[in-house]
């Protein structure tokens, strides 16, 4: 990434204090003595050593779709408990209910390894933008440039991950601007060594999610273990913890409001440099769609987990990951319309349309921008179509399954690398073990429900939008009776849903799929079809948008003047902070700490508001040990911060200026989940769980010595005293 | 009162600031010291002047059940919205909708007479406990010493009310330790001069009522007049406004955080001074039954509203009322758990006995309280039965007209001084406005229906609680259709639900009625019976609790060893406050004043958050003329304060420290409903109307020039610019 130093001046500070999820080689290029004023007290150079390529900021690891930190040198990783989530449901059963109970390994013989738990440790970053442009050859049309560009980007990680055990990936910024080769080590041996009660990891559930004052324990501590070599290696006894280079103290005295912190992680995907035309589709049509289809699909899944408690363990880990989505969608419209978000972005996109309307060279620019907008325009046609088949495939495990199933057959076919990304080697042993998760969320009588409520929506779509698979299936006009019976036939005829069955078909060709006459495969078969084909509409477009995009995106970083974090795309970032509240509306202040008084004064009995007995206990006791804040005179559970975090950032560590651990990050508060639009300082807030509410959990509750230990932790004199 | 003076500690501090709805004679026994440090800048002898018994405190009125307060020598008042809605709702049609759109009058002939409206201000308080006391015979039963009790209390009245235009009432302060009599004048002509936009004065509506962050402009004005002479009169046209000796005038400079400020009025009832058995029975059996039943009655309402304008108009008043209590319930439910005050009862009421177990001249206090404790676990065993009677006589109009009208015939038989005292000659005037004004509110649809829940509720009662009247007309078990029509054909050929025939009714002996053979009023003489029967009983409880309950009080009293002010009981008291915001629960605090901005904020255009267009153009012009705040850079709209207030005390002025208004309190918070059980200095907040708010309307909103120029306010210059 060096050649990008020299894009913007070479060292100024931010806009906002709190605003931007910088690249560690933007964090360079900011004025270190900013930096140290903000409270920064190690040198940025430790932070990211640009000879190297790494830095402590490499302490913050990918774990699944979330963040995770190195927390001591024997590779115990913290996180939160939602994105342990599956390794936890993995070793559940209601007669062993770890989910409800929690989970200590006393010793490391006890730790549970998580069949699909990866933990990827950062190791180097190339600018490749030079060759990814390259690639494409002269007058390529749309789509053979993104086809280019796709063939380019397998080419370099698959030379990468030559090297064993390593995850490679090539990630554009800017839109396509510049391109970044990020080589990883994966490290597969991961095992659960502690989650708390899920009544303590989800406490206040979908109550309290998106929400402050908030009083969840929402992490998790995992180990990953090498061979005994120090390579990365499968699940094996004999395996031994992996050393990390980089890894975050627990910071024992925690943090007080005002404290410098930075959150350090793997942020999804934002949308701030989107056109606000564009914005404003999210706002009019994507938002309310979700929110109208997820709401549909979450009653089904209550009603019927209500009616079968091996059931409602089976739809937990989708119900969650839906009601985030649901709720999330709610906070981004509210906060699109009480941010004025797309109105900001339509002046700021006038002012850099007025700003390049006066130089020549940028008349680029404003001709991308013209093309883009057509696009937009053209893609919105078909919208109500492609959210429906997007759902279809990704939420129903019936169709999901036989699709997966029969365009792994297709593109297995193919040459490594001119299959699809996601069908590729590299990306089998992943896609199988997620062949046989879904197996523990599959619940029969909400997936077929499920299924029923999108058929009966695509068989109103309109002329120009149908899905021909579930016409030629269910007909076109909806008749609850018949697709119902046709369903059940479907789930009854079918082997797809059957662990063992399906694994076998996982190795077939696409003839030995279609003799089968399996009908959820044939299904599937005319799905993949459509799927296919909306897949190379999305390619054309992405090939447009990657020809498009970076002119454009030119002008608006030239026309700014300073550092400008690119949106996220799900590479490290760093953000820095500040510890503080925020007023949510008017007469009302929220103040950045919570406690253990406040766990306790939401406790109900009843779930989400269920404390477990032995934190009850210790909590009525006031028994603190040397976890209690001297200002709050109670255990601190989570706190603010004016991070700059989106999806992705969950399990952030949250650090101080040392480098030491003071929380870990777990989710941003309602008023600010549309930041992935715009940053606004005056509700950009994430929450975190405060280190002393974890520390406290595992000495006065768990009395988690070994642990403890571990950590570099001794136990306060108040604790020793109550034995 | 001279009399209760020594009983306590001349000079003395109470234990709480916040906490005392002081009498006024309490006031003078305050440390003068203390009320100065508070921040009383008038001397205590101008509140209260004990020589003549009247004193700046008199300018707080009793209007109808609430409060209100003379603002001006003109005989202006003001007071909450909804203390004024029966007014504003007896002038509103669906043509002329002066809810909707608010009122001004432009000049004294355009104000709008209230049909029941009545103000009086206190003129004199003396102490009449040993009249009282004296009344009751050596040996006198329970009954017979309520008997005693009652009639003496009539005499003195009767006697008091000889003067012209005169209301009196003996007033028992700590349950029967001393009766005071208090005479006011009446004041019969009330017009209105001001009610704001329905969506101004009731701004949040259900949502907001008992709720922080509030942004309602809950006020309004009237004019009381008497006669040319001075003399108080019924409504006349010659007649010219009250003189008002004493009033409060406008603080245009406001209030700021941590001022003093006293809230004056009527507060109505409240519970500190039960046992804790008692606590407990309302907390375990009234408060969830009210819940219950108002919840049922609610929703019926606002079903049957919503099919008819008319209907909605009509409900209006019934449903707000109910609303209200509702959510009252709730609260004090909440705040009965929250602060664990029937625990704390009990340990108060442990230790006053443990402190009379050690003093022989105790000994009565000590047994009276195991009477007391006796009694409460006989009436529990008719709760239900009393509560559902008592629902049905007052929430459905039909049994409700029906029996007020056969129990005045039965009581105007009766000689005036024995007859109950609601159906006494003074009172009838007040009677025959209800039976008028009722019709308003009757909407034949909600009020059948509501009838129909309430037989079904009596249906199921337990044989000994059964109500005979509901048995015989519509048997002993449920039976929907059948108990439908019968109540059909009662409201078919009733004649009680007519105007004209009710009011010819209303003067009709008990054998006339008895001849019209109307179905709905034979029902009323069946459950009159047992409205009799229960007053008896009711009677003999409160002759016991005459008896003991002072015995037992006295004790607390002495424990105490400080002043302790008595229970509400709807008559003047006066308590000392700060402007000061809380806590409602960990990570979250309420700031004490809302604006303007917090309006618009919480604007959605649909009821109950829609800015009438006048009032949104203004605000978003940030039109504020002379009323902005310079801290808060706004029009300040609501404020909070720790003063002890409950229902009765809607309308009350809140003064400051120099006796100027500052606001027009009008509700309490919801985390402070249950202070009508124990005064909690963190959440015992009451909501004021900030009087820059008021002043912003009629000046910024209204151009009430006339209103303002006699209220001695001047616009201020950037109001005048706008013209």
């Amino acid at each position: 990434m060096k050649k990008t130093l020299l894009l913007l001046s070479l060292v100024a500070a931010p806009a906002l204090a709190g605003e931007g999820k910088w690249t560690p080689q933007q964090v360079l290029e900011l004025d270190p003595a900013w930096l140290k004023a903000q409270g920064l007290q190690v040198s940025p150079k430790r932070l990211w050593d640009p000879k190297r390529g790494t830095g402590l900021l490499a302490g913050a690891v990918n774990v699944g779709g979330c963040t995770g930190a190195f927390i001591a040198e024997s590779g115990l990783v913290i996180t939160n408990h939602h994105c342990a989530f599956s390794i936890i449901q993995e070793h559940s059963t209601p007669q062993r209910d770890l989910l409800t109970q929690g989970f200590l390994a006393k010793g490391r013989e006890e730790e549970l390894p998580g069949k699909g738990a990866r933990v990827q440790v950062p190791r180097s970053f190339t600018d490749v933008t030079k060759e990814m442009l390259a690639a494409v050859p002269e007058g390529a049309d749309d789509l053979s440039r993104q086809k280019s560009l796709e063939r380019k980007d397998k080419e370099l990680v698959a030379a990468c991950e030559k090297r064993p055990a390593t995850r490679c990936k090539v990630a554009s910024f800017d839109g396509g601007l510049r391109y970044v080769l990020i080589d990883s080590v994966e490290l597969a041996d991961v095992r659960l060594v502690y989650a708390p009660p899920r009544a303590v990891g989800e406490y206040g559930g979908e109550v309290d999610n998106w929400m402050w004052p908030r009083h969840t324990g929402d992490f998790a501590i995992i180990r990953a273990y090498v061979a005994p070599d120090g390579s990365a290696a499968q699940y094996n006894a004999q395996n031994v913890p992996y050393k990390a280079e980089f890894f975050f103290p627990l910071a024992t005295e925690g943090v007080k409001p005002d404290d410098f912190v930075m959150v350090l992680g793997y942020p999804g995907t934002t949308f701030r440099a989107l056109l606000a035309d564009e914005m404003a589709e999210r706002q009019a049509r994507y938002y309310p769609r979700l929110i109208d289809v997820y709401g549909e699909l979450i009653r089904i899944l209550e009603e019927e987990g209500a009616k079968d408690p091996a059931g409602k363990i089976a739809v937990a880990s989708n119900l969650k990951s839906m009601h985030n989505r649901y709720k999330n969608a709610g906070g981004q419209l509210a906060g699109l319309k009480r941010g004025s978000l797309v109105e900001k972005q339509r002046a700021a996109e006038a002012a850099v349309v007025a700003w390049a309307e006066k130089r020549k060279e940028s008349a680029g620019a404003l001709k991308a921008r013209t093309e883009l907008l057509a696009q937009q325009a053209e893609k919105a046609k078909t919208f109500e179509r492609e959210f429906l088949l997007d759902v279809l495939k990704a939420s129903v495990k019936g169709p999901s399954l036989a699709v997966t199933l029969v365009r792994l057959s297709q593109e297995r076919a193919k040459p490594d690398l001119e299959r699809k990304p996601e069908f590729m080697d590299r990306e089998l042993p992943r896609l199988k073990d997620r062949l046989e998760r879904e197996q523990k969320n599959f619940f029969a009588p909400a997936d077929k429900r499920m299924f029923l409520a999108l058929v009966r929506r695509a068989q109103t779509l309109g002329e120009s939008e149908r899905i021909a698979a579930v016409d030629k299936l269910f007909g076109r006009t909806y008749a609850e009776k018949e697709v119902s019976a046709k369903i059940d036939a479907l789930y009854t005829a079918s082997k797809v849903l059957d662990l063992t069955e399906r694994q076998k078909m996982s190795g077939e060709t696409e003839a030995q799929l279609r003799a089968r006459k399996d009908p959820l495969l044939d299904f599937g078969f005319d799905l993949a079809a459509e799927v296919v084909a909306l897949d190379e509409l999305r390619d054309r477009r992405a090939g447009a948008s990657a020809r498009l995009f970076p002119e454009w995106r030119r002008a608006v970083l030239a026309q700014a003047g300073k550092p400008v974090a690119p949106d996220a795309n799900s590479t490290l970032r760093v953000t820095f902070a500040k510890v503080k509240g925020y007023s949510p509306r008017d007469g009302a202040f929220y103040t950045p700490q919570t406690t253990l008084a406040g766990v306790m004064e939401k406790h109900t009995g009843e779930e989400p508001f269920d404390v477990p007995d032995k934190v009850a206990a210790a909590a009525e006791a006031k028994r603190y040990g040397p976890w209690v804040d001297a200002r709050l005179k109670d255990v601190p559970v989570n706190f603010l911060a004016d991070a700059d975090t989106t999806g992705g950032n969950s399990g952030s560590p949250t650090v101080n200026g040392k480098g030491q651990l003071v929380g870990v990050n777990f989710d941003r508060v309602w008023e600010n989940v549309s930041n992935d639009f715009g940053y606004n300082p005056d509700v950009a807030r994430n929450v975190n769980v405060d280190v002393r509410y974890v520390l406290w959990l595992l000495d006065q509750v768990e009395d988690a010595d070994a642990l403890l230990r571990e950590l570099g932790i001794r136990k306060g004199p108040k604790a020793q005293e109550r034995r």
